[in-house]
C-alpha cells in the first residue's frame, strides 16, 4: 500500500505544481492561461518516457480536453523536460483536481512518474516546477 | 568593427539555431511549425533581459508577425530561458533570414544577445539550442 500512497502524493504534488504562477490574457474574446513547467528525466528513463508519449492512451487525451487543456507540448533537452500548455477553462485548479481524480490518469501517472524527478530548485512537494513567463506575443 | 562582426555572427548563429529539428502538423487546415529552444541567461543579466522584454519595441513585434511567427512565449527558470513559438509560413529558414536582415532586429539583438549565452551542449555556432518535441496534443 506504500506505493499507492506514493502515487497519491505524486498526484497532489502535480496539482500543487500546476497551481502556481500563471499569465492570463484575452485572445479573440477567449481567455487563455499559458503554463510552462520543467522537470528532470531520471537517468536511463528518457527512452521509456518518449515511448510512452508516442502512444499516449486516447482516454488521457480525452480527459485533458475535458479539463480544457489544449495545445500541449512537451520538449526535451539535456536531461530536462519542458512542458507548455494552454488552459481555456474558468477554474484551473478545479480542473486539475478533476484530472488527478480520474482513475485512468492515475494509472498513466503510475507509468510516467517513475521516469521523472523534480528539479533541484523545486519547492517541497512540487513535481513539475513552474517557469516564469518573461515575454509573450499572441 | 569587431563588435559589428560579432553581432553578425550572433545573427547567423540565431538562424542556425532556428533551422534545426521541427515538427509540422495541420490544425484546422493550417500548417503550424512548433519550435522550442533553450539558452542560458548570463550571470546578473536576468533583470535587464526581463526589463527589455516588458517593453519590446513595437517594430520587433511587427517584424515577428511579418515573418509568420505567432504565439511566442519566453519562460525563465534556474538560469535558463525557454522559448516556444509557432510558425505559420511556408519557408521558416527564409523568414528567419528576413528577420535577421532587418536593421531594427539587429539593433534589438545588440541589446538582448549580451544577456544570453548558449547552453553547454549547444553545437558550435548555435545560439538558442533546439529542444526535441516528445509529445504534442492540439
Amino acid at each position: 500500500m506504500r506505493i499507492t500512497k506514493i502515487v497519491f502524493v505524486f498526484l497532489f504534488v502535480q496539482l500543487l505544481g500546476c497551481s502556481q504562477s500563471a499569465d492570463v490574457h484575452k485572445e479573440a474574446g477567449e481567455k487563455i492561461l499559458r503554463k510552462g513547467w520543467v522537470i528532470r528525466v531520471k537517468q536511463g528513463k528518457l527512452e521509456e518516457y518518449k515511448k510512452l508519449h508516442k502512444n499516449v492512451w486516447p482516454g488521457i487525451l480525452k480527459k485533458l480536453r475535458e479539463v480544457h487543456v489544449r495545445n500541449y507540448t512537451i520538449f526535451y533537452r539535456d536531461g530536462l523536460l519542458f512542458s507548455y500548455l494552454e488552459y481555456t477553462g474558468d477554474d484551473f485548479n478545479a480542473d486539475m483536481k478533476k484530472m488527478a481524480a480520474d482513475s485512468l490518469t492515475q494509472e498513466w501517472w503510475k507509468l510516467t512518474n517513475p521516469c521523472q524527478e523534480p528539479v533541484r530548485s523545486a519547492g517541497d512537494g512540487v513535481w513539475w516546477a513552474d517557469m516564469e513567463e518573461v515575454f509573450h506575443m499572441d
